[in-house]
């Protein structure tokens, strides 16, 4: 590679993720050579019915991105590829579990790197934190939820009492399952992402084979509802984990209960908690799949591939630090105990566009209070109605606000 | 650095990170040797009652770990290190919140790799996510919990009703405070890990007297109680988001809603939440501090910058692959509806040693059944009781069972 040329990016597959990534990538292009001092584009594009060869891809490329999926030709053109010294960026969960071994041994023979966060939970970056973050740490367990395809269906079965076949059906129709779903039901996709994540946690090649799994066909409506009877969720659980020295690696739909981390990962998300003595845990959440997150993942191996990071970029599109901002908040006024006194108040908060969301009213006498909880709006104009009710008559005492948080997510 | 002497550490600093580094390092020398191919040691240690000189420690080292913290002579001993070609990892916020473009600068200038995941959420890799992972995402918001002191101390008030003194006695008592808990109370701590955050995710240099900060010493039980009546918990939220194009980094105690990712965050964790149109969310969670866990976060710095990273290594250590494992479980049983049925039941479940824990009874004649969770045993023994249940001439139909997972998280 040089600068001249910029990086050069050989692309082979353009389904859902590979479309995603031609359309990040320009998007990111300026971003990435303030980062890495080149500029990243794609030399060129291998598809099924689009003409060109592999040879002419490579021949043009500075690195190889593979989401063709599948065991061959992906496997030959990975091989061939580090083989002709160019790193490697894949997603390809099949490949990794089936023939991680051959290809990461050549990796290191070749002195080229493989990168494939985007293999295991999209954009979550597990495999990075595995390989990086926690390459000093003992672990003793990864578990998780790792197919937002049956978590999906199963949260809109414990949601609606759907069947399972009207669950699958809803999320086709999302765009959240294949047409043919049946690896992601049988719990084999879960399996091949469980062995990736135990080879690197545990230092201990896993075939997807060696990984014992079932899926979600059996569920019935009826077992979700009596198991919310009896305070429990149904999730899709992966485990990779350390028993006496020996490794167990298993996929099965369990139920938890309520206070457990992963109760709480819904719909389409994917989460992957890691335990280790020494660090107690990390959980990490966020949308499993879908092209553009996980072609997001993509993009960050590349970047990563393009340089030793680590390294902060200057600030050459620096932005305005901005001062006022929107917020909602709650309100604790202690008031004289006389008729009238909300009234007041709430002509004082109209009078400053303050909208009440709810209110309590507290105690007798000496201890009368309001709570309130009011809409968001500018901090500033929050601030000149507090101004204005610090100066009534009827408080007893300077009223206090603390912010409150809207649900913004998902 | 050459092989033959490994790969040489100089130790600025030995309070509770520092010895707990110094005590990780050598445990995982040799992990980390089949990693990097270079075998890690501590060469010098630089602490202020312990005589030797910073020039001594620097010139035997090939990287330089700062845990001194405080501005000066952190910031000398960074410069000059840097200047002097050594990579650095520090857990420094103080120094990178105030001095962090100087710093930045120097290592685009030297060449050299400044690392500081230890600075941000201890161990949990918000720092990697956003420098590495997302380097090709367009970030719109980052924020959450990043001080386990007050989170503790919050989490303590809503749970006993203590006062804000009383918890934080507590807090000082575990080991969650340190004596003078100023800076963690008053949102500074909080603040200075903002400006960080802010300056990677939108690569605009921030000052921590650029972020306005509170704490919550002005927090009383009573807001928690009355708050908890409107269905709202408290944390102390540090934000950095992009709005219109200009950059608002704050932090402030704020109540959140039940069903917010960041409130079901308890105790002395830490959790980072990162937004972007692409990838909708990640949400990262962990012990937020703690010298093994922050050493362990610097031991993966240190690891990062002794190579490029992304090799897999080869699989020196494999352990054995187990099959039977230990599982608590569900069982929906559809039964006679007779008299006797469930003492039967009992008794081949004792048989196998399988014991209870709580069971529903469902319905009455063709719709009679019995579900129940039982404690956790080994599978095989399960199965086992499984056959002869099925055997048993008041089942109307095999019995369906589904594992259990129990909370074993802190």
């Amino acid at each position: 590679m040089n600068s001249e040329r910029g990086f050069r990016i050989g692309l082979l597959g353009r389904g859902t993720v590979g479309a995603a990534f031609e359309a990040l990538l320009p998007q990111h292009a300026a971003r990435i050579e303030s980062i890495t001092g080149l500029r990243p584009s794609l030399s060129g594009v291998l598809t099924r019915s689009g003409g060109g060869s592999f040879e002419q891809v490579l021949e043009r490329a500075d690195l190889i991105v593979e989401l063709i999926g599948g065991i061959e030709p992906a496997r030959d053109y990975v091989l061939r590829a580090m083989r002709a010294g160019r790193h490697v960026v894949t997603a390809n969960k099949q490949l990794l579990s089936r023939h991680g071994e051959e290809l990461w041994g050549v990796a290191r023979t070749e002195g080229v790197q493989l990168r494939f966060e985007g293999a295991v939970a999209g954009v979550v970056p597990v495999i990075r934190v595995l390989q990086e973050s926690l390459a000093g740490a003992r672990i003793d367990r990864v578990h998780g939820i790792v197919n937002g395809t049956t978590n999906f269906i199963l949260t809109e079965m414990a949601r609606t009492g759907a069947s399972l076949a009207e669950a699958l059906a809803e999320a086709q129709r999302l765009g959240y399952a294949e047409a043919d779903p049946s690896e992601d039901l049988d719990g084999r996709d879960a399996a091949a992402k469980m062995a990736i994540l135990a080879r690197l946690a545990f230092d201990t090649p896993v075939h997807i084979d060696q990984v014992s799994y079932e899926g979600i066909e059996q569920i019935q409506p009826d077992d979700l509802e009596y198991a919310r009877e009896l305070g429990l969720g149904l999730k899709l659980i992966g485990t990779a984990e350390r028993i006496d020295e020996r490794l167990s690696v298993r996929v099965h739909p369990a139920f938890l209960y309520p206070g457990h981390p992963l109760a709480s990962i819904n719909g389409p998300f994917n989460a992957v908690t890691v335990q280790s003595p020494t660090i107690t845990e990390i959980t990490m959440s966020g949308p499993g799949a879908g092209g553009p997150q996980t072609a997001t993942a993509v993009l960050g191996d590349v970047i990563s591939a393009m340089i030793p990071p680590a390294s902060t970029p200057a600030a050459e599109h620096a932005l305005e630090i901005a001062q006022d901002v929107v917020s909602a908040f709650y309100l604790h006024l202690e008031v004289a105990d006389e008729p009238g006194v909300l009234a007041q108040l709430a002509q004082v908060l109209a009078l400053q566009d303050v909208s009440v969301k709810s209110v309590l009213q507290k105690g007798l006498g000496d201890q009368a209070r309001l709570v309130m909880v009011v809409h968001p709006l500018l901090e500033s104009r929050f601030q000149a109605a507090m101004e204005l009710i610090a100066g009534l008559d009827v408080m007893r005492a300077p009223p206090r606000a603390i912010r409150v948080l809207e649900e913004e997510f998902g």
